[in-house]
């Protein structure tokens, strides 16, 4: 499988996703700045994803700062981690690995500069690969839900390349396909950044699970005619009540997966549950620029010029939509989360 | 208003819908074959103007048919109607309309074929100036049930475009701005073939109607926050018992506005109620090709080539999740249709 993103020879490399499907690309990010940028540009994205990049920029800042001394150097990381936490709002992981970052520099006070820059690579590398293991174990808890033979809806892209690799969503159904269950995928393509159609359909092609590809509008429509028997996707950030933000588009998926009695889970791992946000009310909700919804690729105009647009990254879908939250400690219902996951 | 479809200097002239909004351009269709490759080509589209196309193309064919006596004439006719009606599957509207123009030919049996070829066009000229007059009775029907203030979605294009001018559904939106109703509409892009991003949007701006920009996986998000009060769309059949085929996605807004509390409307004339046709479940849905999802203008990629694709053009919306149909002659429930339009 193709790396999402890596540490390799001194730089952030990142498999460049605005460039799926068309162009497998990587860009080697050569400071913290580029990997701000990265973000922000959703050259990487998903969040766990976006949360390992983080990680792996505070890593790459760390590595060049020149004070020798702790404090200095201490002082001289937080703009780095303040540069990389503005880049997406809605994604707690991005802060939660931040702050796992910080809290290993502050573990760090008794050593030496270049031991300090190793461990706090070696914290990042830990966290990339964690997430490969969380993913495997959510696959695990979450393919004992998906029956031979049936047909899974997913929105958006809540796969291997939403994560250091694997899959959060895409790995229920990885790991489902890897036990030997003939399934089919539905894509959404997830307007308006078409992550389910470059990227979901990409990735599923490439590890030869059948996948067909629908417009977001057609969901409701198949589930009416009985061809979805499941869904599942990703989250960006999950409230201590069980609400959900995830990519806009989620929220009428889990209304319309109700209204025809069809399971609806999440799968996101711990790093996405943030117990300090009492509901989904609470999620700040990134708009995004309107060239999104006008243009196809920022180009290739499907609007008229001027028009006004709306344009969430994300929406909220409440709890009581929510049959079920994938982790990689099993499978719970959105009110069990608090009492799961309190630490 | 730029006419739709219109009879000028012995062609048939289209705007050329595919084009919007980049180009405002003409076609000028000279037999009744350019006239079925441009409603093939969905270079005209919406139900109503379908069939008034077709009558329109219907009476171009006429004109050029060289028989001069009645019963060729009349046999020459019937494969130029047989072309026209195999076009498109859906849209009763066409199949209405190219019956209305075989009932003319039968009732003009006794007369000369200059005479009839002229008696042709005329109907044709009547269909559309109906459809207008039509389309301005369901504005006024359907405005009492707009309030002052609210925020009405739409879905695809069921405007002036759509019509051979006013529209249906934006008729409506239409006709409430006219009684001075400040008024605001909320418009699905409709994916794949972008209708309401193209055309609606577009029609509203010229009109400088308020209307905002959506991805179709963003009304229910919208809804929830409260922000729309009512929905309104138009259709392209309507059975006997009140089920409506509408451009795919309008089953998802309704399913989501009923979840909401939110009232669902299907704003169409007599022309699209076909009594003929039981429920939903006996209309046809035409499955179109593939390339207009994953393609946008047929050439510019967004998904992996060769993937699997689902792409219905329509879906059917059942009776009980339509709060009324509003038709030129009120508005009524979807199950009081085949007493009211019984001939």
């Amino acid at each position: 499988m193709i790396p999402t993103v890596e540490w390799k020879n001194g730089v952030v490399r990142l498999l460049d996703q605005s460039r799926l499907p068309e162009h497998v690309e990587f860009l080697d990010c050569r400071d913290y700045r580029a990997v701000a940028d990265a973000i922000r540009e959703l050259k990487v994205r998903g969040a766990p994803a976006i949360g390992v990049t983080a990680a792996l920029g505070v890593a790459l800042g760390a590595q060049a700062v020149s004070a020798t001394e702790f404090p200095a150097f201490a002082q001289a990381l937080m703009p780095i981690c303040d540069h990389l936490a503005v880049t997406r709002p809605t994604a707690v992981n991005l802060f939660w690995a931040i702050d796992r970052m910080k809290k290993k520099l502050a573990s760090l006070s008794a050593q030496a500069v270049p031991a300090v820059k190793a461990a706090l690579l070696a914290e990042a590398q830990a966290i990339l690969d964690e997430d490969i293991a969380l993913c495997k174990a959510m696959g695990k808890h979450g393919a004992e839900l998906i029956a031979n033979g049936q047909t899974v809806l997913t929105h958006c892209n809540a796969g291997a390349l939403a994560t250091a690799g694997y899959g959060t969503a895409l790995g229920v159904i990885r790991a489902a396909w890897e036990q030997g269950k003939k399934i089919q995928v539905i894509a959404d393509e997830t307007r308006p950044v078409l992550q389910g159609a470059r990227l979901t359909a990409w990735e599923l092609m490439q590890d030869k699970i059948p996948v067909t590809l629908i417009t977001d509008n057609m969901a409701g429509s198949l589930m009416r005619q009985g061809k979805i028997q499941l869904c599942v996707v990703g989250a960006d950030r999950i409230a201590a009540n069980g609400d959900v933000a995830n990519k806009i588009g989620t929220y009428s998926v889990a209304v319309l997966a109700k209204a025809h009695g069809i399971p609806f889970y999440v799968a996101a791992p711990y790093s996405t549950i943030d117990l300090k946000t009492k509901t989904g009310a609470d999620i700040p909700i990134e708009q995004r620029n309107s060239l999104e919804v006008t243009t196809i690729h920022g180009s290739h105009p499907i609007a008229p010029a001027g028009v006004a647009v709306y344009n969430p990254a994300f929406d909220v879908t409440p709890a009581e939509l929510i049959t079920g939250i994938i982790t990689e400690r099993g499978v719970f219902k959105p009110s069990e989360l608090a009492k799961q996951f309190a630490s």
